[in-house]
């Protein structure tokens, strides 16, 4: 299998040649119809807004074979070490189930490791829940927050936050959960001023078991926890650990007990591990969580298709390279139409920034050319009534991926001027595209949309765990897709290094760099 | 006063023959203290690691005088119809204390009428925290729902979540404060879901009272509440009014009072207004919010001065023409390192996007040269985890505004491995700054930092309702300084109306669009 150069890539060469399909002047019925594609049973691609024809996807399918897409696919799931810097495999779809061969490493099938964690999560939760696991007084945990930060945090708290109205629709019973990220202490008392001791579980969730935000959080938690004079009370039965076997955590006398990942799931790749899964099974139960895996896994799968236009996050990545490589444009807003899915455009800022926000290839060696984009959101129709506005009339073009639900999560709805809540919603959403897309001629240059601002539109029928897991599992892989086109390692981030080494010579007085001591004086 | 067209400027060629200067080569600590100004009594606004010296400020100056800066600062004061488009004056600041000339229009002291709004404000909010107003079946409030979008629910959201600690740790009583904002009926059920109606006051905020989503929501939110079956509950008694005097919520019958706004305060500028005054004086007291007005009023006239140097956001506004127009980047992250600046970002997205992200100048001629960037941000050290690897290493340069703050909100800390959180916190910010100005040399290419990727830093001691004012009026009016220097009108917002139109065809029936028809088709 060869890892080329993109920039000398034949299909490159070709597509630098097509001019982006003016749009504009085409949509139409047969358009919008002919341009979408499932991913898995529940998620539909819809590109027809893109600026792309047969001829371009022609192209895109040879790039697709000229860069041996698909086979790099199928290496990753067999196993090979595509983390080269790190020498490590990325076996994030390996947590959501096993599609080609058993990968054993380090002594072991990987695949049993990650189900024997899944059956010790489902157990552990299930325990929690029917109050069999209870706090040191005696009583049954009612809330867990989740201790961690990136991607200890960010994938899981979007997660939640998109599944607690279903769950809550379907009457499950909750555990309201809660999150502890950022090192700045007013984090911690801002959450922990209104929990109760007893009944709060706590999940540690750090794969090294040493990242600074974390363990200084845990420090802090756990001094209020010590300080809270109830008898009887003790601290190690109100926390728990998700981290690596190796890591000083995982027999850490400070927990009840622990949960494992292994160095092959990246952090901003975990949240279908036990970094999302402990958390989720415990608030929202584990049917909920093993649902979210399925539709990621059916996503998995959908991935393998040779031909590009059967493959929705291999075609997205596709015209994502085209937007950005032959069209130059810097950023892509994602905008769910669903406040459920809130933070889910942060989710998708780390996983696409810090995987593909690279200036080297795989091999370490310098580029010339672009990569990953600015990736920012908020949901619509909030959106609109904030940044769109430079998004129709700006001086830059801004590629939009809208998402879409026919129905609401709770259900819960009234009819107000002969149109539900739900109604409008998606008449915005398809108001948008079109508007965006083809935009409007005016007398007045201030009332002129220029038209041709490119969207695609994910859209299934509600947002449920399965579509949930199908839709984080769609971008996993679109970025993972871009990565291989671009010839990256998406799974190291050598970036964050440099601050962390600075950040801890701040904290050693400086060692007389007049730089650092300026700017922490002005801190001072 | 003379409106010029802006790449025709002197200034402006100047500007574009000055490189860059090499802030990696040349940072040091004198420019570190001598390139920093004060704004206001609160706030410190430091540019040593933007890529200017003595020679762009001295263009700056120039650009200043050239364009009349102060002076249209000055008529805006003053009253004069700078949003020309709507012919309307602009007076977000005379909700903070008149400066100028009394502004009189429409027949009455527009300074005397904001300033009975906020006697009014003063004197229900501190009814509700007394008791003195309760809900109709005699129970005290306990918490407060905000109904807005867009400017009546970003801004007071994030000034909201950005004070709630502080008033904590002052140790005032707290009424909680909500916000449905979406039109997503999944927003108004998952708030509604944890109240007590009983206790529970909605502001409903729309300045026109016909806003979409903040009418239906009102509907859905009163079917809740006539539907919940408590002997003597009056819904009316649980609902008040921000609006304008004209409009038909004023005078409802189904609001309890109404509080009111006018033309004159554009909804990205109305945080300082009724909007953000009623649910803040509700729910952190009065006293807070006046506090923040202070604040800003304080922003308010430092924005006066003549030299650039002294004037914090007419600087920061030159900075931003220099890296958009000169050096063409099209995007600014803003970072704040506090937690509870959590939405503020959001809340500038809005401010920054829907002001300056326009194609055409204030006489709606059309314009040859880049207006407003893309803002988007999360707080750090959170932000460090995510997307800052594309910052380091991405192949864009994308420029930084940190903000920072010298003490926490709760000033709850403790020591772990001989620094407190607050202390890591900030190393942290200090470290980022400068291995993003600095960079790092490596033999290995992943493991360089080109360095020269810039940054601000807006510092104080502590994010009180002083320097949270401050840094909002900050952020305005630099906003407002650069439509200035595009020549833009910065307070319209035409690009929105498109989508409201094709939103309206989509709900009558798509009138035979079949682009339209084909989209809403895919979402039912």
């Amino acid at each position: 299998m060869e890892y080329k150069n993109f920039s000398q890539l034949k299909s490159l060469k070709k597509l630098n040649e097509l001019k982006p399909f003016d749009v504009k002047s085409n949509l139409n019925k047969k358009r919008i119809k002919e341009y979408q594609t499932k991913n898995g049973s529940t998620l539909n691609y819809s590109y027809a807004t893109m600026p792309v024809n047969e001829e371009h996807i022609k192209v895109f399918q040879e790039l697709s074979e000229e860069q041996d897409l698909i086979n790099k696919y199928k290496a990753l799931l067999n196993g090979e070490r595509i983390n080269t810097g790190e020498d490590r495999c990325v076996l994030h779809q390996l947590t959501r189930g096993q599609i080609l061969d058993d990968v054993i490493s380090d002594n072991e099938n990987k695949g049993e490791f990650y189900k024997s964690q899944l059956s010790r999560i489902e157990d552990f939760s299930n325990k929690v829940r029917n109050g069999n696991i209870v706090g040191s007084t005696n009583k049954k945990f009612k809330t867990v927050v989740q201790i961690g930060i990136g991607g200890s945090d960010l994938g899981p708290r979007a997660l939640y936050l998109a599944l607690k109205g279903y769950a809550i629709a379907q009457k499950k019973d909750i555990i309201d959960a809660k999150f502890i990220s950022n090192v700045d202490p007013d984090d911690v008392s801002d959450v922990i001023k209104d929990i109760d001791f007893e009944t709060t579980l706590f999940v540690l969730v750090s794969k090294s078991g040493t990242t600074q935000e974390t363990l200084t959080n845990k420090d802090l938690v756990f001094d209020a926890l010590k300080s809270c004079n109830i008898e009887g009370f003790d601290p190690s039965k109100h926390m728990i650990a998700v981290t690596s076997k190796t890591s000083p955590l995982a027999s850490s006398k400070e927990v009840l007990d622990a949960f494992f990942i292994d160095d092959y799931i990246g952090g901003r790749y975990s949240s279908t591990s036990a970094v999302g899964g402990v958390i989720l099974s415990i608030s929202l139960g584990f049917e909920t969580f093993n649902e979210l895996l399925s539709g990621a896994h059916e996503a998995d799968i959908n991935a393998l298709n040779e031909n590009v236009c059967d493959n929705a996050s291999l075609l997205d990545a596709m015209i994502g390279v085209y937007l950005r490589n032959v069209l130059e444009l810097p950023s892509t807003a994602v905008l769910p139409y669903s406040q459920a899915l809130s933070r889910f455009p942060a989710h998708l800022q780390q996983l696409d920034m810090e995987s593909n926000g690279k200036h080297v290839n795989r091999f370490g060696e310098n580029i010339d050319y672009l990569t990953g984009p600015i990736i920012f959101g908020e949901p619509g129709t909030n959106g609109q009534h904030s940044f769109y506005q430079l998004l129709h009339q700006g001086t830059d073009t801004i590629p939009l991926q809208f998402i879409g639900f026919k129905k609401s999560q709770y259900e819960k709805d009234i009819t107000v001027d002969n149109s539900t809540s739900q109604e409008k919603l998606n008449a915005n959403l398809t108001a948008q595209i079109v508007a965006f897309a083809i935009g409007k001629n005016d007398d007045n240059p201030n009332k002129v949309f220029e038209g041709n601002r490119y969207s695609s539109l994910i859209s299934a029928d509600q947002l449920t765990p399965k579509t949930l897991g199908a839709l984080l599992a769609h971008f996993e892989n679109k970025v993972m897709f871009q990565g291989f086109i671009w010839n990256l390692n998406s799974f190291d981030q050598e970036g964050v290094q440099l601050g962390k080494i600075l950040a801890k010579k701040v904290l050693n007085g400086c060692e007389g760099d007049e730089n650092l001591l300026s700017y922490s004086e002005l801190l001072k």
